[in-house]
């Protein structure tokens, strides 16, 4: 491969200049390259395979970097990344001071507009384009690529909407695989899904109601199609759609098979595609999986208990319930707006309502939990997983803000399990239904109790445990950062572990007044530690309180600092903020 | 009308024995009624008086409150409070201890779900349809009123396109009159208005294609015609839509004619529909319209300065640009999550753009300023209109938790001018650029500055103001609030007077450590005041910094305690919240 067209390509005016063979090569071989570097390097796998051709003709067609190319999401941007300066760095992808899994405006002038989450591209690339008609440009085009699941979101409907009554120099193409990271729902999927390569959904065309120019469907793995369309596209005005039919995993035959595990397959044989299996028995569990296995066995107990998911029934391990009981979980797709006030409708109803979401997607639905959830005191419980640092998808994802967000909302209670044992029973004890509204927040990733499947045994609510006894230092950890000042802890001189207390405070609100002062009169110093935002956080609040209190120690707030913080492995990341066990335990050694 | 029918109407089980011209009487006793109360008691008037009839006949048809009935918004819901048990409580609409303007779980059964913001209505119905199923009630109805404006923002359509999938019992019902508090906008708005009475839109049903069974359009001010519509839709099984036509205002002419105007005219000739002017002229300007004609005196200045509102060009005054710059300011529609990315996309751009939200539909769009401004750290200008306590409209409508929300964002400066001329010189000093995103956040209503026009002066971005000397405490206000502060010193005895000096902060973020380090070496009292949210907020900084240097003095956080306030006049929730010049004094005086 190393003499192949794709180590010729440096930039894309390499690619304008090809002919169809060498195009189709460089399909072939930058495919083959996509599956060589993620099989051992891992990373987001089937999207960027289902658009090679895509990709590749794109940056044919168009005169990018002027051309302002925006993709959604940018899971599937591994092949634009390639080709536009970053194929010698493709093996630092997702790694600490490598490129990030996404696109981002900072590392390439290819990249037009950061991405991550989903459905932003259409009101982005129309800004870009109101612009280049204020700046009198004709010439400039502004494409957004967006996907099936994508496009179904409220917010990407909005920039529709807008952009059908400008005449802007807009394209948007519809990446239409059928799937986001699960398979996609909704009635738009399922109107959409009627239109096939050449036969175009003649009657009720919701985008050209929109009042856009639509063109479609195309075979999107058919490159010369693909450039034919591209080229009629770009020589028209105004607000246009190109519908693309893609398969995800596309070239790879395992991918496309089981797309939904060949999202992020981990590592593979790049020839059979087979996944190289970690073996997943004698681990602890991830954290999703005790959320979705414990809500199995609750609705089993309790036929008053609703799941909900915005699509993402896998990541969150909601797909257990969906299989066991359908009729009371719900994929309601990306729309976490709709989840929240969904889940407030039920919970008016006197059902026990739990609504996952990613604390990073959460940031969606903040107007839904104060307003449709929190003003009326309505119970629902907000299971919030990937809490705190998620590594390597990086800025666009990690879930640092939910605490100090939720936190001046009224009548809510946060609450953050220490372990899988706790969160179990945590989810135990408020399916005996609650009087509040209740955020619980856990991290990504696996605890480190393997038999965690105990009997349920409920957690008194609003209160604080005490994890160590000690005579000097108060460390009051929230969540599974308990772990770490343990470890913490046992890496001091032995005549200094007795002096550290260590609490873990388990309820962020209510504020717990009575422990703090308890605290305030027992200890002359109090760490506080929180995987989240220090700006906003838990931790504030205590030194607030102490300060209040006229408590004479000193409170030292550790978490995540005021700057957002780039990907790598949540180690390396929870190290470099300082909230590793060896950062931890430099702190409390300054302060014995 | 004493003797009237709808004197005899205390609930709507009589309405449902109704003869047809017992009803059509009553429809016409009903408008009247609400002109009346309205004419005197302010308030609401267009949006209720376009759906007299489709109130009428709802109630009439369907077995409420066991059928749920949730009206979108909630500003047309006048009707539906007179004619549901609060007749003789209207007079106190929007008033302390009065009923809300808006329909809220607390206050009736009839009040299926509390709205305010636009666009819950489908989501939250469509929980109570599968509720019902779950329940296996086959026979309550669910029923979501929903304007035209609403029903274009992104999570309408996120529950549309849920609720298309699901065989729920649910009516929808759009209520299109063209026009949300000013005329719709949009696409979709575009495609609805093809379609008038008894002229179905055949081609590219949205509706439709979104697998709801559409019926419509027809004349909502029929009311014979709505009732046999509801009578059909009623025996249907599945998510159904009802197109319905109406005319905001109508029944009392100058309402009909000027509708903008008339969505809340204040007090007004219940004859002649005259406005019962208040002088305008000598009257400090309000904070919208500085914010409005200054943006204007700029955008002359400088091409590249763009103006963004989502659906409130009269209520954030960007109407003035809009008529002078028409291509350089945008309204979007009901669409905060579009309106910030649109905002992203110009800013990539090297566009200027000031993108005015109230504070309180800025919650919709958090993802969006995190995620595509912070992180990108784009230099967008976020107007944060109706800041604090807005008054009448309550709950759902304070401003009081931008502060939190914002705080922990990382990149974003949050200021807040403590009056019309700081307000006009900050608009000044950022529209020569910035380097990072800002938030400027000013209240609902008017200032106290009558000669405000006046030259531009930069304003030192990130410092703080002295406005007066004092020797004991130090008090550090937040924007306005300033003015209460000066009164509350004006109370004080003489000989205390020169103990208070007073601070504006101007700045909340970034934190001032100097100027802080500086207020604790010199006052051994400080008090801080906000109106916002404390939890969360900015005194909270102010008191962990404290604690952080070990000031020994005393921190006092005023502000919004951590409940929902209720709605009243603004000066007695500020009163209420101890805010007041009064309240404000007692504090300086027990801290003497």
């Amino acid at each position: 491969m190393k003499n192949g067209i794709l180590s010729q390509i440096n930039s894309p005016a390499a690619i304008k200049k090809c002919s169809k063979n060498e195009l189709l090569a460089l399909t072939k071989e930058l495919r083959e390259f996509i599956i060589d570097v993620v099989s051992t390097k891992e990373g987001h796998l089937g999207a960027s395979l289902g658009v090679v051709e895509l990709t590749v003709a794109l940056h044919h067609v168009f005169n990018t970097p002027k051309d302002q190319l925006i993709w959604d999401v940018g899971h599937q941007a591994y092949g634009h990344k390639i080709l536009t300066g970053r194929r010698a760095n493709f093996h630092t992808n997702r790694k600490l001071n490598g490129i990030s899994g996404f696109p981002k405006r900072g590392e390439s002038e290819y990249d037009a507009f950061g991405v991550g989450h989903s459905s932003t591209s259409i009101s982005a690339a129309l800004g870009m384009a109101i612009a280049a008609q204020l700046d009198g440009d004709f010439e400039r085009q502004h494409i957004a690529v967006i996907g099936d699941a994508s496009i179904a979101a409220g917010m990407a409907f909005e920039g529709l909407n807008h952009a059908g009554v400008t005449d802007a120099n807009l394209l948007v193409i519809l990446n239409d695989n059928a799937i986001g990271i699960d398979p996609s729902v909704g009635a738009l999927k399922n109107y959409l899904t009627k239109a096939k390569v050449g036969f175009k959904p003649k009657q009720n065309n919701i985008i050209e109601a929109l009042n856009f120019n639509y063109k479609g469907p195309i075979d999107g793995h058919d490159l010369p199609a693909l450039i034919e369309a591209l080229n009629e596209l770009k020589q028209q005005k105004g607000p246009r759609f190109l519908h693309v039919i893609t398969k995800k995993g596309k070239g790879l035959q395992k991918a496309e098979e089981d797309q939904v595990t060949y999202h992020a397959p981990g590592k593979f044989d790049k020839t059979t595609g087979e996944i190289i299996s970690k073996t997943d028995e004698n681990l602890p569990p991830k954290f999703q999986d005790v959320f979705g296995l414990t809500l199995v066995e609750l609705a089993e107990q309790n036929l008053k208990i609703i799941g909900i998911t915005p699509a993402m029934p896998t990541g969150s391990s909601l797909k257990y319930m969906m299989q066991k009981f359908p009729n009371r979980a719900f994929d309601v797709g990306i729309a976490e707006q709709h989840a929240v006030t969904f889940a407030a409708g039920l919970a008016t109803q006197n059902y026990i309502v739990f609504c996952a979401i990613y604390s990073t997607f959460l940031q969606r639905a903040m107007d839904q939990v104060i307003h449709d959830v929190a003003l009326q005191n309505l119970p629902v419980i907000f299971c919030i997983d990937r809490a705190g640092l998620v590594g390597n998808d990086g800025a666009t994802h990690h879930g640092v803000f939910d605490i100090a967000l939720l936190k001046s909302i009224p009548n809510i209670m946060i609450a953050a399990p220490s372990n899988e044992i706790e969160l179990r029973n945590l989810l135990f004890t408020v399916s005996k239904g609650v009087n509040q509204p209740i955020a619980i927040r856990y991290p990504r990733g696996r605890g480190n109790i393997i038999d965690w499947q105990q009997d349920f045994k409920a957690i008194p609510l609003g209160k604080f445990q005490q994890l160590k006894k000690g005579t000097q230092i108060a460390v009051v950890s929230l969540g599974t950062l308990s772990v770490e000042v343990e470890k913490a802890i046992e890496m001091l001189d032995e005549k200094d572990k007795p002096k550290i207390a260590h609490f873990d405070v388990r309820f962020v609100k209510p504020f717990q007044n009575e422990f703090f002062v308890m605290l305030f009169s027992k200890f002359s110093c109090m760490i506080t530690l929180e995987d989240g935002s220090i700006k906003g956080g838990f931790g504030e609040d205590v030194s607030a309180f102490a300060q209040q209190k006229n408590y004479p120690g000193k409170v030292i707030n550790l978490g995540i600092p005021d700057e957002f913080i780039e990907h790598g492995s949540p180690e390396e990341l929870y190290d470099l903020v300082g909230l590793s066990a060896a950062k931890i335990a430099n702190v409390l050694e300054e302060n014995l």
